[in-house]
C-alpha cells in the first residue's frame, strides 16, 4: 500500500491503473478509521480492482465554534487499519495541498442543505460537496462509498453527482452500530463513560420512532415520540427530531412509510447523529 | 461527424475513443457559430485526436430581460460549420437533458465574478462554471478551448478548473476580429446598419487606452480615456470602462503594464465587449 500527500503523484499513480483497465474505488474519509470505515473499504475492496482511502480533515466543512482543532488525527494507526482491509492508495494531503492561498471555488447543492443538520451548520454540506468535488477529480473513481449514518451528506453527494453529470457511481454502505446499538463515529472518541453509556438512548428512540411509523404514525407523531424519549435521557440534549420524505427531507406527503427518522444531539460538548429510513 | 442530443450517448462514444487512447478536445458553444468559434475549432483539430464541439445556449447564465429567447439558434447551419472545419462530434442537449426538474447543484467561483461583467450580470457566471463542469464530466476533455474575447470568463473558468482540481487543460485562443477590428461576436448579428459602422469604435478606444498604458498611464487615466473615446460615438451607451490587474481583476497596484482594459457597451438594446491585455 502506498501513502501519498500530493495531488500530482496520486494522479499518476491512478493514470497508470486506469492503463491497465482497472476499476478504481474511492473511500473519502476524514481518518480517525473506525468499523464504519472498515464496512466501506471492505465493499470497495469487493468491487473494485483498485482501492483509494482518502484521509482528509477538511476545514472548509468545520465552521466557527466547531471541532477541527480537536478532531483526531492519527494517520500511523489510519493506515495499518486500511492496509489490513486491503486498500491500495492513501491519500492523505495537506489543507495547503488542497486548497491554494486565493482558492475561490464552491459546489454547492441548493434545498437539500438548508434542512436538518444544514440549516444548524452553515457551510458544512458546501465543504462537504467542495472536497468530494475535488477528490473525485483527483482520484477519478468508478465508486465512491459513504455510510447511511451521515444520510443527509449521502442524499446531498448522490445529487451532486447526479446535478453535475459526475462519472460516479455512489455506493451506500449501511451504518454500523456497537452492540449496544449506538452509531459507530469517530466522535464517540470524545464521550466520557457517563456519557457513552446514555448515548444508545438516540437509537432506542429512533427504533421506537420507526415502529410507530409502520403502525402508521404521522410525522409529527413520530418526531414527539422520539424527543420525548431523548429528552428522558438527562446526559443527552436533544438539538433536533424530525420525521421527514427520505427522498427530499422536506415534510412528508402523508402518514406511515417511507419516513426518514433522523436526530442530532449533544452529549457534552460532543455532537451525535443517527437515522433510520423507515422503507414503504 | 455526429450529432447527439443525449448524455449516455456521448459517454459511450467518447468512452470508444479513449478506449482507443485518443486525446479528447472540448470547443464549448452556444451555437452562432462564427469565425471566433472556427479558431477554437481549428486549434483543437490541430491538437486533439477527437474534436467535440457542444452547442447549448444555456438558460442559467441568462438573467431575467436578458435575450436568452432571442438568442441565434441554427443548429443545422453550425453542424455544417463544425463537420467542415473537422469536429468529430456536435454534443446539443436539450435544456430538459442538461437540468432536470430537482437539479439544484451550481459550481461558483467567488471574488472574480463580482467584477466587470460579474458584477453588472448577477448569477451569469456561477450559469456558465455550473454549465461547463457538466460538460466536463460528461465529455472528460483532455482540453477544452475557449476564447479571449470573453476573459473574466476564460480567468473564471481557469479558476474553478485550478481550484476543484478538473483534470482538463484550458487552451485561450487569441480574439478574432473583423477587418475593422470589432470583435467577432453572436450578438453582432443584432446590430443594424448604422450600430455595426459604429461599433468599431470600441476596440479603437481599447487601442488607444492600451497605447497609453504601455507609456505609463494609470488605471484610471486609461479608464477615462477609452470612456471618453467611446461616450463620443452616438450609437453606443457605455456600460462600464475598466482597466484592472489581468490576474485578480482587482485594481492594479501601479501605473502601466500588465493591465487589463475591458468595454461593455450597448448599441441599442445589444451588449457588446471587449477587452485588450497589455502585457508586462
Amino acid at each position: 500500500m502506498r501513502i501519498s500527500d500530493r495531488i500530482d503523484e496520486v494522479r499518476s499513480i491512478i493514470g497508470r491503473v486506469r492503463g491497465n483497465g482497472d476499476s478504481v474505488g474511492l473511500v473519502p474519509t476524514m481518518g480517525a478509521l473506525h468499523e464504519g470505515h472498515s464496512c466501506l473499504i471492505r465493499r470497495a475492496r469487493q468491487t473494485d480492482d483498485f482501492v483509494v482511502v482518502s484521509i482528509f480533515i477538511n476545514p472548509i466543512q468545520f465552521g466557527p465554534g466547531e471541532d477541527l482543532e480537536a478532531y483526531p488525527r492519527q494517520l500511523q494507526e489510519d493506515a495499518a487499519v486500511a492496509e489490513e482491509l486491503g486498500a491500495d492508495l492513501i491519500f492523505a494531503p495537506t489543507a495547503e495541498e488542497m486548497y491554494p492561498p486565493d482558492f475561490t471555488t464552491y459546489v454547492e447543492v441548493g434545498e437539500l442543505t438548508d434542512k436538518l443538520c444544514g440549516a444548524l451548520r452553515p457551510g458544512h454540506f458546501r465543504g462537504v460537496t467542495t472536497v468530494v468535488s475535488k477528490l473525485f477529480n483527483i482520484v477519478s473513481p468508478d465508486r465512491a462509498y459513504f455510510g447511511q449514518k451521515d444520510y443527509q451528506q449521502l442524499l446531498v453527494i448522490e445529487r451532486m453527482t447526479r446535478d453535475l453529470d459526475m462519472p460516479v457511481e455512489i455506493v451506500a454502505c449501511p451504518t454500523v452500530r456497537e452492540a449496544d446499538g449506538l452509531a459507530v463515529a469517530s466522535r464517540n472518541k470524545y464521550l466520557t463513560p457517563e456519557q457513552r453509556a446514555a448515548a444508545p438512548a438516540i437509537y432506542q428512540a429512533l427504533q421506537k420512532g420507526a415502529e410507530a411509523v409502520k403502525s402508521g404514525a404521522s410525522a409529527k407523531e413520530a418526531e414527539e415520540m422520539v424527543a420525548a424519549q431523548i429528552e428522558n435521557e438527562p446526559l443527552l440534549e436533544l438539538q433536533y427530531a424530525r420525521a421527514v420524505d427520505p427522498r427530499t427531507l422536506a415534510e412528508p406527503g402523508s402518514a406511515g412509510p417511507p419516513m426518514l427518522l433522523a436526530v442530532a444531539a449533544f452529549a457534552g460538548d460532543t455532537r451525535l447523529i443517527d437515522n433510520i429510513v423507515v422503507e414503504e
